[in-house]
């Protein structure tokens, strides 16, 4: 909560605080703070948005200031489990995690319900995925309209990405690349994966050479995964913005069509950002529309494009979604996954900058056990005589969720609530089954790992026509 | 590059630019940067501080911004002479033009002297040209830098440009084209020629196909001036950045150390700009650094750039030159022109979009004969009587100002000046002149630029090793 020093503040004495707040949140990012200031100063800023909401009646909007005319409502108390979610911060009070079913009705996204789960299982003839089964991915944008093109055998093809930004990957970056190489396989259609190194150097203190090899690193980690090579371009946007002769067209045509005042609004940017850091939404934008691959779509302009990405990425493809009617592109599709907790408990996304935080994917078994039994948020009671007795909470532990990503086995899983809600299943149990679960899986990333060299990367990241005919 | 289009500033333009000169300043004491730089951005913050009391008869004030309860104060007469410049506008109230002597104390150039020319004179053996014999040429920074490191035998290139706006060039639009290629002769070094099809997609009511259309009809105007394609490199925004492995990474280093503030300061953008305007001058930039080119300088970041331009472009490098240094980068060196008077005045720049103000690179015998016989601005009296009695004035008289930079015969252009000014020569026998001067010189551009193909425009837009080793 924010100290009130003399009375009350008004709603735009609260708007100058929030603003100001939120500088400084940017600022101490910028800075490379340590993390308890950050998320000090997150706490803060958060405090004071409710303060708003309960003053103003109104959710706070960068550089829309409330006016005398703004309606304040109170409505009792203030909403303690209010989420924050923006490309750079995921804030929640709860230790479930981020209400997701507020967060769909906030971004006006539709649910990702049994009935498309349904559709998508017949249209494909595959089992859906457990990440679909499981709520994993859990939102999305015009879905329909991407089964419907597959329905009439119209192509279409999915981008993703990353923002490389350290020679590490931890396994949560994992899981929309672990959704992607499914939804591909089941639709047999193109891939797109954005790295985006120039984003890197633009928000953090790197050199354009250290974002580009981080690019090459994260690669690696991609296509260890087992994309294929006919099917897949991995690109650095640093280097493929020379290379293509469609993506510089589209980012511009991007940038025509979005003011400073809009990217403000979605992104909180200040008059003291580098235009680099504003200019830079068109960026992520540009790989929606097709022709930004004309090596891949043969110059056509009409392919949609389908995104599987975390829900915390959306405000970026809102704004594309606004912006490609009017230049004539269709909008993409999305596919809204939710955020994988850190180690420490569900109310912060993970951080690539904490070792500690999750396990990473150059993790030995040693490390990944030792982690998981130190720091994983436990739902277990106290002793294990109050664990037998009352048993312990899956909704809030953190070896549980862990299990719901990468446990394939439903029964298994379903299993494993039932034994620890109850209390037959102990703590320490549950924490060796997942630890079990991951060494062998990371184990087996690192030997595909090994495998990908030099001249793999280079054939993935060439521009060049996949093995698809447009 | 850009032509001037809108008026003068509004008390409320000027105050947000002296706010963020008042940033600029502050953020060059912070980062310790030369005695020079901080000189320049204080000169400019006075000159601003200056024009703010001008315009609104008050102090400025850093955070009282100018209401419209803000007094007005008018001391007599506004005062006529003083004159605004940036890339879009371009205003003064005399029919002699823009006070170019104050200009250089107010952008913090240098003046190009007798000194300067001579010394060009004596290290390159050639006679200098006219426009710097006659002051059409009138501004540097840091040229005798570029002449001790010629004198030293070390490398530097010529960047030059144009914002491709129109299928038709003028005369004027000749002018920083002719010098450049007589300084590209002379000192024998590498020339990029950027063509901002870009800017003009994101300023104008453009699609990206007709700007880069604009870009190749420009191009072929520009190759027939007679630049050699061994030593020459034309291009496109639009297009080169898809090619070339070095400009985009520098366009984006640029961006990182530029922001919102200062480019609202520098430029006038405000937040209801897109973001490709606000991010645009760094591509203008991006060209003074040698490995944007990496074709031609082999990789070498640390070639000198010379760039001769009309003085309005010169903000777009005084925010370069600030940058240069932050990013390890040479300053690039400047040469300023005055600008090419309208037929109808030298109040105003031409516009590429009024067929009447200027004689374009298209026009027939007969059109450029009744262009100056109608719209021609003339200092001549009006009777024979009083103009034989009394003369002309060949400081307004548009006719004789054409012929300082067509008429490349000093005696003669003399003889002119005498005659015209004792009234032994009338207005028409000096429009007469003009006409003969121009007739043969625009028809054989024309014959010339008939001969440059597609295939010819193509050689000296595809990036490519010149003749110089790096």
């Amino acid at each position: 909560m924010a100290d009130n020093e003399s009375g009350p503040l008004t709603p735009l004495e609260l708007y100058d605080r929030l603003t100001a707040q939120g500088d400084r949140v940017r600022t101490l990012k910028t800075e490379k703070a340590s993390k308890s200031d950050i998320d000090e100063a997150v706490k803060q800023l958060l405090a004071l948005k409710v303060d708003y909401k309960t003053s103003t009646g109104q959710d706070y909007k960068a550089g829309s200031p409330p006016t005398d005319a703004t309606p304040v409502i109170q409505n009792g108390p203030p909403d303690d489990e209010d989420d924050f979610v923006d490309p750079w911060t995921v804030q929640t009070g709860s230790a479930k995690g981020v209400d997701y079913d507020k967060l769909i009705v906030r971004f006006g996204s539709s649910k990702i319900d049994k009935e498309l789960i349904d559709r998508i299982e017949r249209l494909t003839g595959k089992k859906a995925h457990h990440f679909l089964r499981r709520g994993i991915f859990f939102s999305h944008r015009d879905m329909h309209h991407i089964l419907d093109a597959y329905e009439n055998k119209k192509p279409f093809y999915i981008y993703t990405g990353r923002g490389p930004s350290s020679d590490s990957m931890h396994v949560g970056h994992l899981i929309p690349f672990i959704f992607t190489k499914w939804l591909q396989e089941v639709f047999n259609v193109p891939l797109v994966v954005q790295l985006t190194d120039d984003e890197k150097y633009l928000w953090k203190d790197l050199t354009i050479e250290k974002a580009y090899q981080y690019t090459i690193e994260n690669a690696k980690d991609i296509i260890a995964l087992g994309f294929d090579v006919n099917k897949t371009l991995i690109f650095s946007d640093l280097e493929y913005m020379g290379m293509s002769p469609g993506f510089y067209k589209n980012v511009v045509q991007v940038q025509k069509h979005v003011t400073f005042n809009q990217v403000k609004g979605i992104f909180g940017f200040t008059d003291s950002d580098c235009i680099g850091k504003i200019s830079f939404p068109a960026i992520q934008a540009a790989p929606s529309f097709s022709s930004s691959f004309p090596e891949i779509f043969n110059g056509r302009r009409d392919i949609q494009c389908l995104i599987p990405c975390a829900i915390d990425q959306d405000p970026y493809f809102r704004m594309t979604r606004d912006v490609a009617p009017r230049i004539s592109y269709p909008k993409p599709a999305l596919m809204h996954s939710t955020f994988f907790p850190a180690l420490q408990g569900a109310q912060t996304k993970m951080s690539a900058s904490d070792a500690n935080s999750s396990i990473f994917l150059t993790d030995t078994p040693k490390q990944i056990k030792t982690k998981v039994n130190k720091h994983a948020f436990s739902g277990g009671k106290d002793t294990i005589e109050e664990h037998r007795k009352y048993g312990g909470n899956c909704e809030v532990d953190v070896c549980y969720m862990y299990l719901t990503f990468f446990l394939e086995d439903d029964e298994k899983l379903e299993q494993v609530r039932q034994d620890y809600t109850s209390g037959a299943m102990l703590t320490g149990e549950l924490k060796k089954l997942l630890i079990d679960t991951l060494q062998p899986l990371i184990a087996a990333h690192q030997e595909r790992r090994k495998q990908v060299t030099a001249e793999i990367v280079k054939q993935f990241m060439t521009p060049r026509k996949l093995a698809f005919d447009f």
